[in-house]
């Protein structure tokens, strides 16, 4: 399930990474070998691996509950204590990163664990895209409190009797460390953190900004598959295996995450409103055209007002996520 | 060019609509027939045209800046005068739409008219995403007026020596009449207007909320193609024929533009921040889960959060654009 | 009631304007001369009035609700009927006034009319601060319709046996005609409008930007009282005899409204979200300071960054207003 | 300089501390004692301190820039180097402070300590109210670095030749930790932080909502004097010699910072967009009327659109932050 798709060879990470390629040892993150999980993402907390560029790690994420929604009866407000959410595998340091470098990360395989029905949706009380907040602060009575426990295999998700989904497996939150700030899970920004875009699946890499040694590199909150937006805040939630490769890449630093897939490149931005956060990410989509495939600025700019494409990752978490892609075929010099 | 794909027999607009397919009568409105054209869509303009349900209209559409930048030396600032800008062809009526209906349009066909390079892109001070504008008031220089001329046809866009892009067209500006304001033709809202979304194209049904007597429907701005965000605060903008069909549907009353294509169904709303615009689309979808196709409430939300699909029309107009769509597939009962 | 503060001999008004303080005829706009009102701004109703710069009109406004909400059972969503809400009085000409010249407008005084209890307070399904709304939608269920009917005089209002507040009368709605826009009377933008900014009281001056010939001036929506922000969206609705006087200002162009009063000057922006109505009107402040002041723009930035007040209207309205002010004594060269 | 006013004995902290008034031992907390700085506010780092309720300390607390700009040569990008930035005092625990309790903060005085020119201003590059930003992400070239070194003493702040401001001191940076979080010091939060409120000033009474044992208390950023909004980013930034009395109430759990003065009460809530802030801090009022002064829901709501104050802290922060508060007049029973 792991097997290189040819693309990989004149990817960024391929060609640009200390490893060229080539792997190295792969490494288990067993729950036993975590040990307690993390809840929020930065330089202050003890490291539970060390792998070498060109490692891979299979890492076993709990779901963001914690699998404490064990059925449709336990309800958020009761089997959740905040802000002890989202719990994070790692921090897994990168030998050889060091700040102003970029942690590539490949994702290779994702697989669910553990005993059906192993995904969960809920709504969560005063969280969610449709509904008053604990910011957008209304008088409203809140939504109920809905629980959903579902079946997934890795083919499908059996949502309903009468819908049933394809698995689409991605990474809710990846990150490297900020560099003095330690970041709920909850929260994306610039390290990365919860940014639950849909791309950030097998097959595509995502580039990572270091900013401390060995970059410090946290993974949690699988999904089996999610809307674009997260519409009520919540994905189908779920166990997974994933299995990650590591590398670093001197002399490239950039300031938000990115991602390559075989046919884009994306950059993702996470702020509120969402206007700020399409704006970081196209943005560092013109500053990735001019810089690294020679574009002049305004052609950049005014290119990408006719071929961008916006994918939404989510408008429901503390900042709001949005990356702006291009097709590498525009790209060739 | 405008023959019917198999799906449209199964359309809201052919199965709900007063014709239930048939087709009347064509109609050309040529700029001769036009005459003036009108800068803000509301119920105060006189008509040019009445046609029946089921009738086509061709509209030779003016480009967005009627046809003022006609080399790279026509700077916006000097051969613009604003707000005579976005020229509008209508308003068309169509006889039998009452308030409370909807003007139900299909997009047939859309092609260039008038010489090469007809296409236009440019930078226009103090508008677009990545900019200080009017109302993101900031102290910085403007952008430099850069114009671009554009050669296209009817298969591609030629952007540059460099890049070469698919002719993708759409509408930019379509409407039926407010009932009461008359909204400048930039200005996206309930009524339609300034949406710039990229799948308001060929073959693709757009449904519009009427508010006054025959609809008053009004079209301009098209596009050769523009990416999701429209991020510049221009398109490849140039003058179009577009052939649209009409009809009526009764007993349906919506708040928001809706669209339906051949895989998806589409709620449409405008607003700032963006994620308002978010909120208006993704409720309305739930919505229509729930009043056409028997969802639960609770499911509708929780299903969009997994499945919805989000199309950023543009984050660069006075109110910015969105659409919601979901697979048909999913709806089946 | 009307007597004249020393202060105004030294206003922008008097020492720009035409008449430089010579008053003309008195003019009284009573329900049965104005006859229909108006729910939307623009150039395309009739005059009812015609005055010479230096002339009063003394206006007989109705509350925003037209008197339909008689008493306390009377429920918004059963007695009005959208979009005819927020009547105004006027289109009113003053002659001489072109598109580029400042309407000036001293308001000189405002009192109630009709039997107690005349005002009124309410909240209205989707609409207010602290509830989800038809643009920041949600699938909340709405607040419930409470309706507060008000005795008010000249001197107070009694809100409850509890709480009396004083009688601190303003215009919440108060425009020249934009150029081609018709903006319904809920929304405020650079022609004024809905602006709902407690400073538009009496002794107070508003300068607004004339677009049309006669800038088309319009008024209604006055409150006996109203906190910043107008949070449940309604303030103490009252009818109004309020009395202005006109003047005209040639050779000053401005972007948005402006407002003088004894000490303080100010600029008001209204967009959403509520930010970019601060960087309007802090922006429109630094470009006063520095163009009619002889300020530096950073030191107009910087200075205004210590001693910049900030008033906020509503940020309930389509569009949020917020007023940027500085005291005059900050201004002398 | 730090005698008590009449009205502190009436106030909640008075009235509801665990000293009832009572005062302990003074404590110096100067720049030898505190040794380094923090750039975070969290649960990480050693207390330098631990008082007992009914203490004093006062605090020799650095300006924002860690005194790096020394003259008018001194450029912002050349001199600092983020993210270490607006340093802060502390950790300092309160003894007997638990999670779920109040720590009420009097700040009794506030003058200023080094040479003059001791206060600064600047322009910092993407940062500002006027200004693209690193998250309102533009293309234009950024403002220029002007600096401002500037006189002060505790009657004046002598911004130029032509203008003399009053000495109008408050506190820009002021925090409980957060329960997991460390949180740079310049975002505001729930926890207190980078809020910019002029109202934190001598005299009046912070409430921090404690999250962990001792509460956790750090102060920085002190200001001479600053405009509603703090509109390019930067207020008179100073090195102050600040005096506070700590007290802890039991039994009172609030989710945002509050303030009391002698004659109002202030709920502040920091988020973005704009209108979140203000949405938070009306409701947090609403629930304060509601929970201690037994008014009803919609009373309290209603009566806040009539009555209710904003204040403006800033709106250049990585959130912006609102105050919204009452006159205590209106609350009695």
């Amino acid at each position: 399930m792991t097997q290189a798709a040819d693309w990989l060879q004149t990817s960024i990470m391929e060609t640009r990474g200390l490893t060229r390629g080539r792997s190295g040892t792969t490494h288990e993150l067993t729950p036993e070998r975590q040990g307690t999980y993390h809840y929020t993402i930065g330089p202050y907390s003890e490291p539970v691996l060390t792998v070498q560029p060109g490692d891979r790690v299979t890492f076993w994420t709990q779901d963001c509950f914690e699998g404490r929604i064990r059925d449709e009866a336990d309800l958020p407000s009761q089997v959740l204590e905040m802000p002890f959410i989202n719990p994070q595998c790692g921090p897994v340091l990168v030998e050889g990163v060091e700040k102003g470098d970029v942690l590539a990360v490949h994702i290779e395989s994702m697989s669910p664990w553990g005993e059906n029905p192993r995904g969960t949706c809920c709504l969560v009380p005063e969280f969610g895209g449709l509904t008053g907040t604990t910011h957008t602060a209304t008088l409203n009575e809140p939504l109920p409190e809905v629980v959903r426990k579902i079946h997934l295999d890795q083919e499908h998700v059996y949502w309903s009797d009468r819908v049933t989904l394809p698995y689409r497996p991605h990474v809710g939150t990846i990150s490297c460390s900020p560099e003095i700030d330690s970041i709920n899970a909850l929260t994306p920004d610039q390290h990365g953190g919860n940014m639950d875009m849909p791309d950030i699946c097998p097959g595509n890499i995502v580039y990572l900004p270091a900013k401390v040694p060995g970059g410090r590199f946290f993974i949690g909150d699988c999904h089996a598959c999610q809307g674009e937006g997260e519409v009520c805040g919540v994905a189908v939630e779920y166990p997974s295996i994933t299995t990650l490769r590591f590398d670093v890449i001197k002399g490239w630093t950039i300031a938000w995450p990115r991602l390559e897939a075989e046919d884009f490149l994306m950059t993702i931005g996470s702020a509120r409103p969402l206007e700020d956060a399409m704006r970081i990410a196209y943005r560092e989509l013109v500053f990735w055209l001019v810089n690294d495939y020679g574009f002049d600025t305004w052609d950049a700019y005014m290119l990408l007002s006719q071929c961008g494409q916006a994918k939404l990752g989510n408008f429901v978490d503390p900042k709001y996520t949005i990356g702006a892609a291009v097709t590498k075929g525009y790209l060739a010099a």
